[in-house]
């Protein structure tokens, strides 16, 4: 249901025009001619354009007509009305009024016109004039001077994308982060056996496999952070082709100087428009870090709900915190549903990242008409992890208990300890212990001792759990 | 935005409990314990169970009921209350006690109790109860009586996907298909130039091409047809794990009976719970007929844009519909935003489709634990699907133009026609005609005199373009 | 490496020429001009086109001039020429003269031509001619009569998965399909605790369970058999660009029928022949198959090692077949490899379902110049299920043990039979039975007769494993 | 077909051993039982290990038995020996003794365990010893030592990537982009028309659209240059699951600095050996970067041949170099074969990246068992574009012309260059001049001057093509 569905079923409606001609929109919207065509001709879906757009486009806006103002293209006094209409956008207070679709044109044009429109009202609403009359502010003519369609979306994609990778998820990654490293550094003396291919493996500590996990998150938050550099290069200035026809020869400068300095990030302008209107390689490489982050926390949460899988016919090595009844059936059920969350969230953002990719790779000449799809499935993925990072932090992890009778009874019964005899008395002696103590039911040492392999005090000195755990001391 | 996140700001509250104990909840809300515990542990993106799982469960309650009832399970007061507040869900009358979001548990038990949880608490209101009491309906003991979410849920999977594709998609292809077969036969006369490889090639008519769409649509009206079957086989019955623990032994026959007769779709129990509720490869294969569609679309609408390309220097073949100004830069531009919405679309469901495939194959032991992915992926699918298929047809099929005066040019140009003269003077002649002609900018006709291979006459009558596009009459 | 780089390092050459000119190829290879300038034109990767596509290459060639000479378009004795060559490359005989690569030009054009020449060389040879004189027998005018690389190459398509989809994928998951229903005979007496959310959930048979895996190896045989009517519509008799020129009104017809007698599969002209050489929906849908197919397989594979993990420390239940040395360092460790490799393959075929997809949204105009890339990685997906379903039965299956101790361990201990308690007490107070249960380390039962929720009497009669697990009988 | 089935068929055998008993191997090859065991248990598909992790394999063993010398736990005659034959590994003259599939276990042990084999016996060839007899030279006691499979494969994967990005993908970008920067500065004085939407834009020039296909390359070679620092850390010295049981305290130093120097590479132990085991970020990561570099090459290919299509009927801007005659029934058409053979690379490295990232996620514990299927995608993705980029530089664009006539008659007949006017008269009025003049077929000159817009002097002075294009000079 978009906010136009909301608002206006009832409306009284005034006439905007557009070189198409005129057409009603609400009286209580400050939208005009173009966006009341794109809510026609593009009713598909339930997405709308995610509101971190629309703040960019706020702040881009506000941005290019400070730098109009300031090389002597625009009059301060509309330069003044655009800039403070364009804040209360950049500031969320006029989102109600951005009904449009992501499903419309792939240039995100209806929105970039969307943005002029609303500001353009806006400001001619504090001008005293009358709304749709584009006097003193025109939509075209002032509040997209120096612009396009084809170089403010790909600027607010970058925008966008890069504040919240910046203020979000990266933070929300280190909050996951911190957790994890807390229990590695609380369980680095539990002794527990390793397990690879599912099998009984050497022993290890619970503490060095949770150092696992925050050595894949950290690795994580930098590759992260390497794509922001390619974020932070704007098409701003580039218009309709990337020749930057129609601009200030200052205007690409200018204009995002005025944006690094308003967001601390350092953007700049691309160094070739051509190829920043054209591909979103950015975009791609950005979605391919987040399938990267995707990867690793699907992994950690299946190792998590698989160590506390029972609680009796289970691993059951650790505990989960019982936050909400698990069946609607079976009473007394406690499930791993912040692990099942966050497993649909890794599915999902790889979804999203197969369509990025797809997308990014069909432009035409000096444009790709995938923009839409590109920015709200990489806004949707960093959400989403985001936003489940600190869930699962929350509601997992931070409540997680290791159950250490468990993980010792483990340990206790694993054949895998022979490996410390390897290089004792080599590997097919050692595998000749394994294989009998396993269809014999016995210990290891009991079968060692049996075959004459080694004296009962040799393998006591070498098989000691904590010290094949941590073999360098 | 959540419903929860609309309402109940500043409502006053009531305390429901569940097994974990007492909560508070809106008092203006039916929901219960459990859906206020998962919108504090799932605060997880925007994204909210589709209205269409919420109408499927309230109809698979009210056919529950009524099969407890029958089956003499359930005391006919209380199974009256339960029908009549499910068939309140059932008719959408009330989605906003839904808020729950797609990212909680991967069983969508939470959704299953919170239509539980309402149809519970609005029963108890018509009964003049008080809500929460859980007398006379309790949400677990009544409403949810021989079912599990495990067997619910997918089964509302199915039923959701099952209606949508039959009353939703299936059309809407059907209304473009018409459309389209409409223009194939209006232009079975224009001949033009085929393209091969993106180059000219031999002629055939534009009604001819245009056949070639309708073909596509039929096909995958075939396909998606075809999964119905499998979408028809419902997991009710199964219960917990799919044995049917705590079912009358005619209860799933029963109940499923009930929803095939109120949908008038042939819904059956599946033959086999375990794997109905452990996998959901009906939904999977759906999805990749989904996918074919949006493969035919696709071209599709990338064939008509690339002919409608220009209006002076590219192929010119076809006119596009003028719907809204399409540069916010350049004054005049006209582009081909319908085409550009489509094939958004079907990169998206390319991306859904990934996700979807990826999720049913993570299934472990019982149960699979990620329905929601699924079902949401799947259902936004068709919805994107549908609509565009609709904004397509309104929007840029119905207008659109033939321009005969540059279509005819282009025949008239062509080299390729060369091709009717290899099976009268043989592949390699021809080709050297073909050569020389374009070498030094001939006609064919010249060239191939100008050589000796055929007499002007024989030329004639070999070469004639509509021969050749219909060379069997 | 090439069959090319293989054999014709050394080789003398002779002269080929085609409509570009002269070219040296190797003396012992049948190949032309055409075959030649690909092998210098396209040196890309290791893969090279399917030995599939090359037979299929020859039946079609072999039924193209049955039917020109039928037709009376083709000279008997030419035509029985091409046949008896035509045989040798359906046979295999001659696979060392294919040696193009799959990144070639995206129509398959020039392994079209690969296979006129070949044929032309080698009915030149038998005819004693001299290779490369083109005569008795052309390459173009005579092998490839009445046909265009846009109409033959998605012809052998088709022909390739049609049969390889029958003979060989479909019996391999047959095959599967058996031994699973073995186990499933035979273990039907064994009760379990089922698993959901990886936790305890009520009682089952091991047989349920494999009759589980056995439905879902049901349902795939439906859905590939359900593809298969799609792939049965040749595009032979479309040549260029649909239309069909340069052929005999009965060329399709014949050609096809010839076919289809040929392998016994009921192969038909396509309907619509602008459809068949613009877009490959068939092969999309048919990978979409094949992915549903890798999501069961993936369950199921994954399902086997997870219930055979251990074997101390996991879940022990099941006991595969001890192959090989798991390890390279841990002396007497056995995995579940064949899970391995047949998780690898299912996680293969979604990647090349994703690329087939994509390949197939991206014909223009006549024809889909993806034609290679779409039909190898469907062939390849095939190839590499059919033979891990052959390996998973032989080495994983057959083999794989039911560890009836641990089972009954786990039966006994589990907490979830108290949902066969919930009809009889209410939900409320099963689960207060199962918490305090749980918290205190107790039984059920003594927990269940402490709180005065039922006698032990009762509580014997309901709480019944095989009877919670058939609860219909 | 395995080397495997090429050389062994009639050989005869010898018997070798492992810890499963003894096993028939072919006489006249190196390897032993287990590489013996997975040709029977794994025949599965047609790919096999790539011979870039052989050959990484080869200086891993080398460097490994170079660290053992040198740390005293390996006699130096038997480190000699081993060096000497992994040496020959390396150097790929024992290709021919690594027939194992890339389907097999997923943590790559057998082919670890093949290489322990070929190594020991050649290494026991080489002191004169007896194959299969493990003296002087035991494969796992010797060869392996220090090592497990879990820490070798992982790092050969590292390894072969790394030498492969480095040595082939990278500096065939850098090829590609040196042939396009070069046409970007012949053609920066052709004035074009640019095209948004499909659609006739305002004016640019040849070069500048070049100029943007070099700047997306250059991205992507940042791109992947910033994935190396990744591949770089090594698993090598965390044995079975990443505590270093077994090894020296400065093997992992020491080993991996070998390799370093040997490589020229700066390969260092990798931080957190947990984590190197069970998860493989780097790759999900540089396969992202592959999957982005496929996104540029996809438009550029595209691009190019859309500006090639023609050569009557399409935009015949750049006319491509005619390599091969492109139709087996159309003679002397010429196709952009290059473009469809990079196009088809590009889709397939989407594709396999798609298997990658699910691979990637697919770790349960200390061990992410799809290692094969990773690096063989990643491997075969970097192949497979370093290749195309060759011969799309080499065959299509060398030789690519502008055809200057054609590009010039678009810009003459362009209505876009309305856009200089919108600065002058304003959006609206500039509109309805470019309305105007395609509705009437007029030229925007006299549309203006008609309606008394502009004087023809002040209409000339701001339309000019070239101006427009290089606004800022």
């Amino acid at each position: 249901m978009t906010a136009y569905e909301h608002t206006s079923a009832e409306s009284a409606t005034r006439t905007e025009t557009d070189s198409m001609g005129p057409i009603e929109v609400p009286a209580d919207r400050y939208w005009g001619a173009q966006t009341q065509r794109s809510l026609k001709y593009f009713a598909i879906g339930h997405d709308i354009m995610p509101e971190e757009i629309i703040r960019a486009f706020g702040l881009l806006k506000k941005a290019a007509a400070q730098a109009n103002r300031e090389l002597g293209k625009l009059p301060p006094d509309k330069a003044d009305l655009i800039i403070a209409a364009a804040q209360e956008v950049q500031d969320g207070k006029l989102s109600g009024h951005f009904p449009l679709h992501v499903w419309q044109t792939g240039s995100g044009t209806q929105t970039n016109m969307n943005a002029n429109e609303v500001i353009a009202n806006r400001a001619i609403e504090m001008a005293g004039g009358v709304a749709g009359s584009k006097q003193p502010v025109h939509p075209n003519d002032h509040v997209n001077m120096s612009q396009s369609s084809n170089d403010t979306f790909p600027a607010a994609m970058h925008i966008a994308a890069a504040l919240m990778l910046s203020h979000d998820l990266i933070p929300a990654v280190r909050y996951l982060r911190v957790a994890l490293q807390d229990k590695a550094a609380r369980w680095d003396h539990i002794v527990k056996i390793g397990r690879t291919h599912l099998q009984d493996a050497v022993p290890m500590t619970l503490g060095q496999e949770f150092s696992g996990y925050v050595a894949l998150l950290d690795e994580n938050l930098e590759r992260l952070e390497s794509t922001l550099p390619h974020l932070y290069k704007l098409a701003l200035g580039g218009t309709a082709v990337g020749t930057g026809l129609n601009t200030h020869p200052q205007f690409a400068k200018t204009a995002v100087a005025n944006i690094a300095e308003e967001t601390g990030l350092p953007f700049v302008p691309a160094a070739n428009f051509f190829a920043a209107l054209s591909a979103h390689d950015a975009v791609v490489m950005t979605s391919g870090a987040l399938k990267t982050l995707a990867c690793s926390l699907m992994k950690i949460a299946n190792d998590i709900r698989w160590l506390a899988s029972g609680p009796r016919s289970g691993i059951g090595e650790l505990e989960l915190p019982a936050n909400e009844p698990g069946s609607s059936i079976m009473p007394g059920k406690v499930n791993p549903t912040q692990s099942e969350a966050m497993t649909m969230v890794a599915v999902q953002v790889m979804g999203l990242d197969a369509a990025i990719g797809f997308a990014g790779s069909q432009g035409n000449f000096e444009l790709n008409v995938f923009k839409p799809v590109m920015i709200f499935n990489l806004l949707t993925g960093m959400r989403l992890l985001a936003d489940s990072c600190h869930s699962f932090t929350d509601h997992a992890v931070k409540g997680l208990l290791a159950n250490e009778a468990s993980i010792a009874r483990h340990v206790a019964a694993s054949l895998m300890l022979v490996t410390a005899l390897a290089p004792e008395i080599g590997y097919d002696k050692a595998a000749e212990v394994a294989h009998r103590a396993h269809k014999e039911g016995g210990t290891l040492k009991d079968t060692c001792l049996r075959l004459g392999y080694l004296t009962a005090e040799r393998f006591d000195e070498i098989v000691q759990p904590l010290k094949m755990a941590k073999p360098h001391g």
